[in-house]
């Protein structure tokens, strides 16, 4: 397992690294970045987040904009924030910003000429954990998982698929339904082919109707979010929820968008709500 | 007065704003972002807390990375952040990161070709003030400043000079005497002249040794910090606070660098720092 730092950096007390290392799930080089409490210094094991970014996103976006290290610091959380997807000049890309490269949607395509080297879900499900793990003082008992948009759809599926390995699952503005919707029919459809019924397990709706299960779920949702009404769609994350039993906590928030003016508003909120999860 | 409002956004209760308007003082377009917190919806009138940033910055840079709205939410602070220099194709430049455009260094300049652009004391000490005032619910009456590196020599400078604008000053890393390192001796001898008697006005050293006071200062420092030793050199505002009888708080800070990991760590202890002294 070779790790490249490509930086270490105090802040908050904890330390900022941003580490690309050679993915055998993708096939190319891949970059995360991880944030580790001050409480590692005194040779405690953290709980791990992950953080799931959205379209067009890699680590840096969070990193640079999210405002988790405050929070981290203070609950002893280790933060992790993987890429959206493959890249490189090699990996079959696409000119429209919702689709390719920046736009993986955590999971495993099975179409050409995508199959090689989108696969995300594997990416996640085994092969990043294990590095953390590895690397990190990270106790792998104790994971909660988030992300915005697209990264709020990846968060959901995967706790859901996965409840026993996600304790916490919360989401900023997510996709719910990519099924239903624009930029997940588009995604799913090329990763997956044009069967719906093989999207199902990359729908978190989907899943709930199918009889996934977690005990609760948060969603901040901003009500000026330009893509509320045609891509999100939280009201059919909340109607499945609630047939299902699930708690789900839907907190729209007034007036804001879909930028991380509006994630970094709420992101101390979530990362207090998945410690209080993970103890 | 015209503005061209580019973006308002909801964030932390507040709402940050970024502006551009065509500044008399440089005889550019100048791009400006202003943070007003949630306790001017009610019709309060908030201190302004002006953060000038550091080479190669414009407003952005603190705008996404400086986590500043949290603080300023909760403390009721008006946040405002310039540009560092005038920019533009007519605007004469260097293609050094440390002078000409991004690289203002908060003076007027007296030297050709850079006279007539480079007027960022002008454009700071008034007409950005003016522009506040009449936009923005800001009680000028209570004014604090800070800032980065070269913004910290800005924030030092601008306060020894008018100690009665501004009632509380603070810095992160900042040049504290310019005429006696690098960056410093470049940048005034190219846009003040060759005779160093020139630069003492915008040197914080030189204007305490000169008898230029304020209250107090409050200085963080990293101690892993590249430009430590060769530009910034804080011993040199330590003796001449001592010798002054300024009381300047100086915090070396373990580890931390000079990016915003480092500022963004202790923006809440300056904003609180600033709060407590505008009242």
């Amino acid at each position: 397992m070779r790790l490249d730092t490509l930086s270490v950096t105090r802040s908050h007390g904890g330390t900022q690294h941003v580490v690309k290392h050679r993915s055998d799930a993708t096939g190319t080089d891949m970059t995360f970045s991880v944030f580790v409490p001050p409480q590692a210094d005194e040779g405690a094991l953290c709980p791990v987040i992950w953080y799931l970014s959205g379209l067009t996103c890699t680590h840096a976006n969070v990193t640079e904009k999210g405002e988790y290290r405050r929070a981290c610091a203070e609950l002893g959380l280790i933060f992790v924030a993987p890429d959206t997807s493959p890249r490189g000049p090699d990996v079959p890309d696409d000119p429209a910003y919702d689709f390719g490269q920046g736009a993986g949607f955590y999971l495993d395509a099975t179409e050409e000429p995508f199959a090689r080297d989108y696969r995300m879900d594997s990416y996640l499900s085994s092969e990043l954990p294990a590095v953390i793990e590895h690397t990190f003082p990270a106790d792998l008992s104790r994971q909660g998982v988030t992300g915005h948009s697209m990264g709020g759809h990846g968060a959901l599926t995967l706790a859901l698929r996965e409840p026993d390995r996600y304790r916490s699952v919360s989401a900023f503005a997510p996709i719910v339904a990519p099924s239903q919707v624009p930029w997940g029919q588009k995604a799913l459809s090329r990763y997956l082919g044009p069967d719906p019924s093989g999207w199902r397990r990359h729908d978190a709706v989907a899943l709930i109707e199918d009889g996934a299960r977690v005990p609760e779920i948060l969603v901040d949702q901003g009500t000026s979010d330009d893509f509320l009404e045609r891509e999100l769609r939280p009201e059919l994350l909340a109607n499945a929820c609630s047939e299902a039993g699930i708690p789900l906590t839907l907190r729209m928030q007034q007036g804001y968008d879909h930028s991380y003016y509006f994630i970094s508003t709420f992101m101390a909120d979530h990362l207090r709500w998945h410690a209080e999860r993970l103890g």
